[in-house]
C-alpha cells in the first residue's frame, strides 16, 4: 500500500504444504517484525483459504486472517465462513499479504481475480457500516463476488475491530478477534472484493476425493452435536454452561444467570419458528451442520444470522440482559460498526462494573453502541479498544483479558481446561484454539472434570494442537466434536487432503503441523517480547471464588507451563 | 487500610542501612506480590524519608514513595520536596506502610506523628482538589504540619496521578511519575498529615556532621550549574536543549521549537523580576540552591510556583505553546487535579497528533484539564491515564513511552545518552535515573559526545547506580553536577551519612547500594513478567529521524541489554 502496488508471486517451497492458520502464521513470523507497531507500516495482514477451500469438501470454506494483533500485540490468526476463501482458492490464491501503508490520507479498496490484484481509490464508502457497503457493492458489482470489508471501527482502528466476510446470502460472517480489522484500517484498504469463480479447483485424485467427502460428511451428520447445532445453534450452551456454573455472569462474578432460561437457544429456537426464520442457515456453501440461523425481529422482518452463544452470553449473562431483541439489536450494531461481540460486551459488562451504565440495560448498550462507538466519541473509543481498556480507562481490577483479550463464554474457575487454554493460547484469551469445553462439559472425546486440575493441562494441549491444524485445513472448528469421537472422521480428512494435493500424510504428519503451528507462534510472540509471565490469567480468578461451585483457578505457574512440554 | 488498623513496627535489621529509594524498593520487593494488580489490595504503598532527612544536611529533604505502578507495571520510586521527609524522620518514622483496602466506599486520613499513625474517616474534602485540601488542613489543623495529599485525579485512580507535598511556604511539590496517586487513592486515602517537630533527629557525632555539612553545602554553591539553576530555574534548560537539537517538538517530531525563546528560563526570569515574584525560591527547608520560584501573573499575584523545565517543555515545544501564561495556568490547574505534568502534557501532545486539539492551543488544554481531566470524563480518563492510553485510544503510531511512561523533555535521538536511561530503567521512561543529559549536553562529569553511541552505555550505568545511591540519603538529585565535578563533595556526602549513624562507609560501600537498589528493582520487575523486550524503546526512535540532526536511535538490542553487565 506504501507505493499502490500489487504483485503476484510463486508460493515458496516451504510453504506449500501450509493453509489457513498455518500459512497466515508463518508468513507473520517470517514477515512481521516481532516488535512492529501493529498498526504501522512494518505490519502485515494476511489473508489465506484453507488448504481444502474450494473445494466440495463439507464445511471446507474457513478463511483465516493473520497479523501482529494490535489488541494482544502477539500474533494472531482469526477465521470466518463466508464465501471469500471458496473464491480466493479458485482465483488461484493461496494468501494474499496486505503490506505497508499510504502516504496519502485516502482510502482504497482491493479487487482480486486470476489476474491479480487490483488497487481503487474509494471515497464512496468512507465512514459508511458494514451493511451499506454490502448493499452498495451488491449494485456495483455483477454477480457473486466475494466481499471481504471493515466498518467504522476498523476505520478509527479501534483494537476490537474485526473483518466482516459475506455469506451466501449477502449477510455477515467475521474475523471477529483480536482487531485485525484495526490492522485493515492502518492500511487503508476499506474492502477486498474477490472474483466469483464457478469452477472448483483442481483436485488430484477426484475419485479418493470424491470417497473421502462422503464418509466425512456423514461423520460430521451423524454426530449428536452436530445436530444439536443445527437445530438450536450455538447457543443451545447457555443452558448447558449454566447448569454447569461457568456462565460468566455481572462480570464474571458468578457462574449462572437469573435470567438463562429467557436468552437460551431453547427460547431462541421457539422464537425463530414463531416469528417464520429459520432455525438453520448455513454461513458456507457445502455446510451439513449449519448452526447459523435467520432472526427475525416483532414484525417477522429479517433481524440479524449469525447469532452466536458466546455473543449471546457476553451481552446476555455478561452484562445481565436477559431480552433476546435487545442482544440482537446489539448484534447487528456491532456487526455494522464491525467490531468484535465478544471483546465488545465484555468490554461493557466491565464498563458497567465502573458504573458507566447499570447492569441490564439492554436498551443503554445499544445506545453507547451507536452513539458512542460507531461515532467514535472518547467513550466508544474506550470501549472499542477492548475490556483492558476499559478497565485502564476506570481503575476497574476484575477486568477479564488475557494478553489483553477479553475472555469468552467460559468461567476458568468452573471449567478448567478452559483456564489452561485461556492461558497459554498465543492468541491472548480465546476459547477455540483449545475448545476444553468439549471433553470438561459436553463429554466429547472422554470426559475430564471440569472441576479438577487433573488431566486439563493435557487436554487443552492435545486440542490446541489439533484445531491449529483443523484451523489450516478450511474446515469449520465443529467438525472437532466428531474428528474427537467417531474414528472415522479424521482418516476421511486426511484423505481428503492427500486427494486434493496427492500427498501421503498420516495422523502424525497431522500432530506435528499443529506442533509446528504453535511453536511458531510462540517464537513470534516471544521475540515480541513476551514470556512466561503472560501465559496467566488475571488476579481475580485465583482469588475471588465463583459462585456457585466457589472454585477458584488452582494452577501454579510451573503446571500452565508444562503445556508447553511437547 | 481493610481492617483501619495501624501498627508501629521496629525496622528489621536488614534495613536499617536503607533510605528513601532504597528502602521503598526493598519493601515493595519483599511484600508486594509482583503480578498483583496495582490498584487491587495487595500493593502497598510506601513513603521513606532519605538517610539525611530530619537533620540538617543541604538539601537532604527529598520523599521517597514507592509502590507497584498501575502506569508502567513495574516497580516505582517518585521522590519530592516539600516539608514531610523532615518531618517523618523527626516523628521517628523510617517507612510509612499502607496496605490493604477498606471493604466501605469510604474515604480516610492517616495522621503520622511520633505515638504512631491514626486512622479517621474524610468527606469534607473528598472531590476536592489539593489547593482546597491544604487551604482546609491550614485551617483544620493546628501548627506546621506535614500534608500528602491526592487530587480528583488520585481518587479517580487515573494512572497519571501524583502525590503532592506541602512545601515551607503552603505551596505544592510532588512526586509526580508513575501514578503513585492512583495507588493511594485505591487505598481511599485523601491526604496524610504528618504532626510538626522543632527538634532535628539526633546525630551519632556532631562535630564530624558539622564539617562535613559545611564541605558539602560549599561544593554544592560554589559549582556553576548550582547558580545557574538558582538564577533561572531549571527552564534554562529550554534554550540549552533546543540548541542542542534535542527539545522534543510537536509530539517528538522535531528537535527544536520555534517559540523556544518566548518559554524559555531567560524569559521566565524577566518576567518573573517585572511580576514582582521571586526567581529563587526553596522546595525544603536548608536547600542552598533554590530552583524553585514564585511566578506572578499579568496582576502580579501568585500564580505558580516549582514551574519546572520538564512541564514548561512538555506542555511548551511538546505542545507546540508558546505562551508562558498558558503554561502557567496549565500547571497550576495540574497541580489542582494532582495529576503529573510530564505524563499529562505527552500525553495532550499525542492527542493533538490525534486531531483531539490543534498543536498550539493553550486555552484548549486549560480547558480539557478543567472540563474533562478534573471531571473525569471519558477523554478525561484518556488523557489522565498518560501518554499510552492516548495513543492506544486514538491509535497513533508515534507515542513517546518506555514502559507505558512518557518519556521526557531530552529526545533520545539527538541525547543518546537518554536513550540508555530511558530503555533500562526500571521504572520506565524516565530522565531522573540517570541525567545522561549532564555529560551529554552540559559537559558536566566530563564530556560524551550526544549523537554518537560511544561511550553512552557506560555513561548511563554509571549515573544510575549513583542516582540510586543518592536517591537513598534524601538529597536532591541536583547535588549530583557538584559531585561529578568537585572532588569534595560525594567524600562530604560520604562523612555526613558516617557523622549521622557512627559508620565508616567508603565509596564503593555507596556504589554497591546502588548497584544493589536497581537489582532489586530488576528482579520484582521480572518476577512481574518484564525482560529485555521491554528495555526498547519505541519503534518511531528507530525509524523517524529527528531534525535538525536527523539522527536516530541506532543501539542494538544486545548493546542496551549491555547496560546490566555489572
Amino acid at each position: 500500500m506504501s507505493e499502490l502496488t500489487t504483485s503476484v508471486e510463486e508460493t515458496p517451497q516451504d510453504w506449500l504444504g501450509h493453509g489457513g492458520r498455518g500459512l497466515t502464521s508463518n508468513i507473520v513470523a517470517a514477515e512481521v517484525p516481532p516488535t512492529c507497531h501493529p498498526l504501522g507500516p512494518n505490519n502485515k495482514l494476511v489473508f489465506a483459504p484453507g488448504l481444502l477451500s474450494g473445494t466440495v469438501a463439507a464445511n471446507s470454506g474457513r478463511l483465516s486472517a493473520g497479523a501482529k494483533s494490535p489488541l494482544t500485540g502477539t500474533i494472531k490468526e482469526s477465521n470466518s465462513g463466508g464465501t471469500a476463501a471458496q473464491l480466493l482458492a479458485r482465483c488461484g490464491c493461496k494468501a494474499l499479504i496486505i503490506e505497508g501503508q499510504p502516504e496519502e490520507d485516502k482510502w482504497y479498496s482491493l479487487a482480486v481475480s486470476p489476474q491479480g490484484v487490483t488497487i481503487s481509490e474509494e471515497s464512496e464508502l468512507i465512514g459508511k457500516g458494514n451493511f451499506a457497503v454490502l448493499e452498495t457493492l451488491a449494485g456495483r458489482l455483477e454477480g457473486k463476488q466475494g466481499v471481504l470489508t471493515i466498518g467504522p471501527a476498523g476505520e478509527m482502528r479501534l483494537c476490537s475491530a474485526n473483518i466482516s466476510v459475506k455469506d451466501p446470502d449477502g449477510h455477515l460472517r467475521s474475523c471477529g478477534r483480536g482487531g485485525l480489522g484495526a490492522v485493515m484500517g492502518s492500511k487503508k484498504v476499506k474492502f477486498i472484493s474477490v472474483d466469483p469463480q464457478d469452477g472448483k479447483v483442481e483436485v488430484a485424485l477426484p475419485d479418493d476425493f470424491k470417497t473421502a467427502n462422503r464418509a466425512f460428511a456423514k461423520a460430521l451428520i451423524d454426530h449428536p452435536v452436530s445436530q444439536t447445532l443445527g437445530t438450536y445453534g450455538t447457543n443451545v450452551l447457555i443452558n448447558v454452561i449454566n447448569e454447569a456454573g461457568g456462565l460468566p455472569t455481572k462480570n464474571f462474578t458468578s457462574g449462572q444467570f437469573e435470567g438463562h432460561d429467557k436468552i437460551s437457544g431453547e427460547t431462541m429456537h421457539d422464537i425463530i419458528e414463531e416469528r417464520g426464520g429459520k432455525p438453520k442457515h448455513s454461513c458456507q456453501a457445502g455446510c451439513v451442520i449449519q448452526c447459523s440461523q435467520i432472526y427475525n425481529d416483532k414484525d417477522k422482518q429479517y433481524k440479524t444470522s449469525g447469532f452466536e452463544y458466546e455473543s449471546i452470553w457476553a451481552m446476555g449473562a455478561g452484562c445481565c440482559v436477559d431480552n433476546l431483541d435487545d442482544i440482537a439489536e446489539a448484534d447487528v450494531l456491532m456487526d455494522d460498526i464491525g467490531i468484535d461481540t465478544i471483546e465488545t460486551s465484555v468490554a461493557i459488562g466491565v464498563a458497567m462494573e465502573a458504573g458507566v451504565l447499570e447492569f441490564g440495560d439492554g436498551t443503554g448498550i445499544c445506545r453507547i453502541l451507536k452513539e458512542d462507538v460507531a461515532k467514535g466519541t472518547a467513550l466508544g473509543r474506550i470501549i472499542g479498544n477492548g475490556a483492558g481498556s476499559v478497565g485502564r480507562a476506570f481503575g476497574v481490577t476484575r477486568v477479564p483479558v488475557v494478553k489483553n483479550q477479553a475472555i469468552p463464554a467460559y468461567d476458568p474457575r468452573s471449567v478448567k481446561g478452559m483456564a489452561i487454554t485461556y492461558a497459554t493460547s498465543t492468541m491472548g484469551g480465546d476459547h477455540t484454539v483449545g475448545y476444553a469445553v468439549a471433553t470438561n462439559i459436553l463429554n466429547v472425546g472422554g470426559s475430564v472434570d471440569p472441576l479438577t486440575k487433573e488431566g486439563q493441562v493435557e487436554l487443552s494441549r492435545n486440542l490446541q494442537i489439533a484445531t491449529a491444524a483443523i484451523d489450516s485445513t478450511g474446515m469449520c472448528l465443529f467438525i472437532a466434536f466428531a474428528a474427537l469421537d467417531d474414528p472415522a472422521c479424521l482418516p476421511a480428512l486426511i484423505d481428503l487432503i492427500n486427494a486434493r494435493y496427492d500427498l501421503s500424510l498420516t495422523g502424525d504428519d497431522v500432530t506435528n503441523l499443529g506442533k509446528s503451528i504453535l511453536k511458531t507462534e510462540k517464537g513470534f510472540n516471544e521475540a515480541a517480547g513476551f514470556n512466561n509471565a503472560d501465559d496467566r490469567l488475571p488476579e481475580f480468578f485465583y482469588t475471588e471464588p465463583l459462585p456457585p461451585h466457589n472454585s477458584v483457578v488452582d494452577f501454579s505457574g510451573e503446571e500452565i507451563d508444562s503445556f508447553w512440554n511437547f
